[in-house]
């Protein structure tokens, strides 16, 4: 799901600019979604599969159950361990079937309304809906639903789904939810729960992911394995691009409402959302960041004395390019993970020498060393600046820099979280643009063949791209309406609500 | 307003028994509106008008301001003091149009949800409402609404008109708001807020106060004189029955889409609910209930040696009964201004004895004594049940109950909370079965005349008469739609959530 | 007790000067103490007996106890029913004894530190104390006692009698205590605990109260009878000035350490402090409030129309008032009960036309009136103008003020916490000049005399006064260490800290 | 510091027990400390420095500063950067001389009076200290103090010193200070603060580190080197074992009260406790870990596929394990970066299946692969026990477990949280019964000789050990004199008080 207000907003003050600086040179994605159907403890499990998923949104977790007369939920800002670890949030959870989400706001408006599952009371009874993904052309069906009448209570793309099955003239469930789905266009994992039925569907391309598990009997739809993983729930299958699947009392329905198109998941799972234990369309996540790690070795050796991973997210990288280099890999940089808010600075003399929130450097390792620093992607490159600045003044007498995929180009606008194309580093700068920036002895990327190579192809198949991977090439797989049609999220007359 | 689904909610489990024990027996105004237009400090002057309101509701509050480009809405559980006291709140609340409301709730479901102001984004522009009142065939609506495809996000009947509003087919603000109204049944004033426009509505037979107030040149619409006297406004005039009022920036509207019909206030306005300092429909709060107990001096003398008022609510009334009988006005009960939360009880010997939060007797005054006990309204009796007990262990030699008003009959269905006719004291006993029950040497009740007097009326007019008064007469001056169609809560699917 | 750090601080920066506006123009006393012995619900009872103790204190609240092998304590800033109705708090508080304090902060420095009980382990076991009152010589002690190594965790001139009970080489605890006390001087109600002891005691003069009590049998001390009411306790007698009397499990134990001396109770607490339903030296404080009314009726009667209470302070005494004049008693002024935090206040020219925020003029009562307001007492004089101009404001004709006790003119040392003494109208004006500076018609103070007639007087007795009257009279009744050796709190290094 | 009622508490209700089953199995340092002379931004820059010390301690932390005039305090529970990274905390903290303190609590006492830096107000002036260690004649010290006449208000050791000082009879701080420390024994690092001095002192074996930095010309005292890193500062010396240094305007003085003992600093800050970053003793803790690591491959060569470290405490001597042995390193275990509190659990069904909060396993990783697991060191052993399980389960065919520190038989007394003996899994099973106990195919020790191989020396010296060591070899470098005396903590009549 997506805010669909993203210009409007200020970021929060609350947030002091350190924050962006330090987190704002990342990509993030903005949701995952977790549904389980039939068991005793459906709120309790729920709450620790999107405790695993929390990588996925860290701003606020939702839940709603259905006890067999009544919906209940309870949605939160704040990590899943915060708001549902306590027994007092899933008590008011009581109910046989679930559905939750944890979400990572693109905008300073993680209002409580917006927070997932959002609710809707139907003719035939409540529906509450999870979304991950993004839709490309919500903008423009909200200004016809509000034309015709609709109140949209949430600046959510997502609400919009629950506008259009209220809204189909379909007599059953089921055939509502997929005229609903026939309006929208871009990328979507849906969880669902009426009061008989667990529903999911995944968008025709599949380029957000959904995977089938089972635990005890019951069904459970996710976005990731990890989050079957952690309460032994066992991984069935994906499901599939274009797959509406419904599970009732008596039945598993399966439908295809799409028919049946060439697949085309995300890239971005593999390179850097999804949790490294997870396996993702058939593979494992580590396995394929460190044959990436391998694959940039050998596309772009450095003559260096040791391999430093950017922790936590280039470290299986690393691990594959010390492994295929011969180099030895070292914590160069240690991570601080007790990083929370953002402490308020002292004076700007201490400013200017340069405050090591997150990161710190492990001196006795660099001092007098050539080396390779391994990251996963770069997107501003303003983080880079400072590692590169902080391995330097720890003694490193060269620094190669390594990203394991290629120059990130182009905005996302199917539910990751990127910057303005004018703040991409390599939208704006050419390689040597970038070395001189972040301050590198060489910096080299993956090439875009060496991503497809690491996934097991032979490269990129030019006519049908086997995935999404607009960032780095420009290729938008489906149509961008809300864009094209220039519908301003500034035409709309939002109410700013505090949670 | 009211929620729509009162059957349908356990009592909240953090408040005990004992609170209901005390506060159940009372009847309670479910709201109090505020409303101002073109002030640069709309929102601070809304909070202290809410303030004064308080009486009308404490579970909840909200303010929703619009500031030339966007709207800005807080929503709070609690006292307008401590919501909207600090600066923090206001100034996330800029803008010179601002409404709000304080709410109390019916039932366990003040949900943040529920709180008003409702907003809506229109076709036109965002909109926001805050309803004092009950719509009668609210539940009829919101069915029809949502078989039409409709998705409501409270369990308030105020959601109704948002939606009526939404789908007005009219082009003009103005008509598609005088459109909605035509749809509903029942008691209702109404303060909203456009993106241009203040506006103000009350129901055709004025059952809810609405009055017009000016604070330098800027129009003020509120429920109750008292919330102009804090902030040192004018009161111009009472919004009419069936009024609707427009304010905009160059220009006042007038309209009377229901024509004319013989007003019919609410008397317990009277009795119970403004606060004394009031002056509603042209007359003194304070001098009309004193006047009650002065004609109740006449209508039920006593041979005692003092008058004791229940305080606060029988204070008026026993300095009219004491003036007009001649017998001493003394303190013989005080009341504990710090009552908040209840206390957990100590062990049944003690709680046996009676644990006196709220009232305590004053024995010096008491003890030896006959008295006259006065309060406004008998209810259930349970309250006045402990009273009279607690006078009787504090020496009390007689104790002669008289209520200012008559015996209530009948539940209320225009914003005011009632309990069942069941537990409505009158409704099952008769004059010396209540007597019995509440433990008192006499009992009297103010005669229907006897209120009419009161109000400066020979009697009351049998064929029109000039106040809806059914709870002592059973004559409702509306339909009564939802419960002649029997339209049960039970039949939506509610959401909970926790605030 | 009281801070000893008074002048040092600066006031609390949260609460606003209108805060202060409002109610600096009072006296407020500093604490009420409970205790109760052998009660299986020992923490829940005493919870309710700070409860309706409140009115001496609402800045924080503390209970601790001992359960037969350990002590227990809550303290908590707010109110009684914020802090101690839940059932979690009292859970945390076993055991059969229990002692309990409510406080009012003279200073901004309300920490949790301060907040009383406190706490000590001594040689022999724990020991905890609660306070009401001021000791003269507690700075004088305090610099002592750090000269000789003590350690003062808190800035409570309570702590004090830790170190003294602490450092006593006595061998029981009970002349460990008594030792202690021969070395203070001042005024004291203290309630303490050991781990098989309940001990009170009160000053050699009496000027602060305590009173006992007893529930089934189990022995309490307490500051006001309204404590014992509100659990249905007994009220015994009250304890004697000089008193200590210990409770342990076998024995009662009676001591009078400082021989007889004529009392001397503060007649504070009969003028404003104590509750109107409390019996206090075995006078009923509500009807010697209403006493004062009726003599000030006869030394300063006045041509009016009718008699308005400054509500609540002055309402006993309007009634008295009303019934001596025979002029009516009328409520011309209305308190909103929901006064809490202070708000921000908007743009000049509304708070120029005045906020209304505690008191409101009823305008119907008082337009066209001669009035005789009355309230008990006149201390900056800041709320009386604004009043008197409110009431001009209503339309008030004449405005005749009249206060049922003398002028205020000296600060006191004892627990009660005045200005000082330039702030003091009366000790800074004379009577016309208080009058005009308040803007009253007329102004008349209760004499001093008639102070004590309404006691049971024939008048005071300047040889040796019946009570504690230094605030009218100028003469303490006790030495003023502290004050005569000029020890400053200044030259004390503090330690600031947010609770 | 330590609290000095370990054995009399019962563990924090609010944590479940698979708190404990995940985190007891770990040693748990108690305190980091950090102090600062001089510098304008004294409390900003003690709460970075604190927030880097945050592995040392996660229950509470606080900072006392002198402004010149008074002092300031803030002590809270939970995280430095929630409780100090908002201006506020750090405006309520102004001054030039700033000392703090992060917690770990051993017991469920948690209670901010517990909080440090301590704070006592002598007769010359303030005084705040921080502690890092624990005192082994603390309970004693106590017990005569309190015979004394002395008041405790903590439960902690480290308000012993605050009395110590306060009793001296030296005219001067610094005898004082120095009288104070020749009471004591055990370990500590101490960070005082006066209205005057900043001073320092290390235990005369040097168990607990001290480092002495420099940021801008002011001087800083600090635990690790961590600390001086995040904002830059310079890592000027150790501060020697024995040594109390003072830094006041005008010079800075060094003292050796206890003469010249050989040093012996804690080898657990080496193994386990330190960053990874941090230089102690002028060693890098990453390159001992390393080499442990290492020498642990020589010592314990294992026949299997690949090294998998326990993250992240296995990680150093995991990558040095792979590069001595030439097996790769690689992520089979992923750990979950946002466990924070524990979630209630579902069904035993559910639970039996493993709930895994903290690691999952990296299927794609060992399925079917010989491992090596490396950990730091082993407690109780509980964690292991699930860690090989799960490993089993994700497929790994053998499991060879690998600690690179020798068997813990003995518990600690100077300022780590060890369980008790019976509890040490090494107290009760020899090597055999151990590996049975995980379920390891093979288990083995790094050598008590190879842990001092690894720290540059030949073996242990058996007369005089370079390190204390004691939880491996049972040889306490102090006298007990607590332990020996038998006091029980239980003689105290302790206060029980939540924060």
């Amino acid at each position: 799901m997506a805010d669909l207000t993203v210009d409007d907003v200020a970021p929060k003050s609350a947030v002091a600019d350190d924050f962006y600086d330090d987190y704002g040179d990342t990509l993030r994605e903005e949701c995952g979604v977790f549904g389980i159907y039939g068991h005793p403890d459906a709120a309790a499990i729920t709450a620790l599969g999107l405790h695993a998923l929390q990588h996925r949104g860290q701003e606020a977790a939702g839940i709603t159950t259905y006890d067999g007369s009544r919906f209940h939920s309870e949605r939160r800002l704040g990590l899943v361990s915060d708001a549902f670890s306590d027994g007092d949030a899933i008590k008011r959870l009581p109910g046989h079937i679930a559905v939750g989400h944890v979400r990572y706001s693109t905008t300073g408006e993680t209002i409580l309304r917006n927070v997932q599952p959002l609710f809707a009371e139907l003719d035939g009874g409540g529906f509450a809906i999870a979304h991950n993904g993004n839709l490309t052309n919500g903008l423009t069906l909200r200004r016809q639903l509000i034309r015709d009448g609709a109140i949209c209570q949430s600046t959510s793309d997502t609400e919009v789904m629950l506008h259009l099955v209220a809204r189909s003239k379909r007599p059953r469930f089921t055939e509502r939810f997929v005229d609903a789905l026939r309006s929208i266009e871009g990328a979507y994992a849906f969880v669902g729960l009426t009061n008989k039925k667990l529903v999911g569907a995944r968008d025709p391309l599949g380029i957000r992911p959904l995977v089938l598990g089972e635990l005890d009997g019951h069904p459970i739809l996710t976005s990731e394995t990890c989050a079957l993983d952690i309460i032994g729930a066992r991984h069935v299958r994906d499901i599939e691009p274009g797959e509406v699947i419904v599970f009732s009392s008596d039945k598993v329905e399966t439908l295809r409402p799409f028919g049946s198109v060439p697949p085309r998941p995300c890239i971005f799972e593999y390179i850097y959302f999804a949790r490294p234990d997870s396996v993702v369309g058939g593979r494992s996540v580590y396995q394929v960041r460190k044959t990436m790690g391998m694959q940039l070795a050998a596309e772009a050796p450095a003559d260096a004395d040791l391999v430093v991973p950017v922790p936590d997210s280039g470290v299986p990288a690393a691990i594959g390019f010390s492994q295929a280099s011969g180099l030895p890999y070292e914590l160069g940089i240690i991570r601080n993970h007790y990083v929370g808010r953002t402490f308020i600075q002292p004076t700007q003399s201490v400013r200017d020498q340069g405050v090591r929130m997150k990161h710190s450097a492990n001196r006795a390792v660099v001092e007098g060393k050539r080396i390779v620093l391994i990251d996963d992607s770069l997107v501003r490159g303003t983080t880079s600046v400072k590692i590169v600045r902080m391995m330097r003044e720890a003694g490193a007498r060269e620094v190669h820099f390594r990203i394991s995929s290629p120059p990130i180009t182009h905005p996302d606008y199917y539910g990751i979280d990127t910057p303005d194309r004018d703040k991409l580093l390599a939208a704006t700068h050419d390689l040597e643009g970038m070395r001189r920036y972040i301050g590198a002895d060489s910096l080299a990327f993956l090439s875009i063949d060496g991503i497809y190579k690491s996934m097991g192809y032979e490269g990129r198949d030019p006519v049908c791209p086997q995935f999404t991977d607009h960032c780095f090439t420009g290729e938008y797989p489906t149509p961008l309406t809300d864009r094209e049609g220039e519908v301003s999220p500034r035409q709309l007359s939002l109410l700013a609500e505090a949670s």
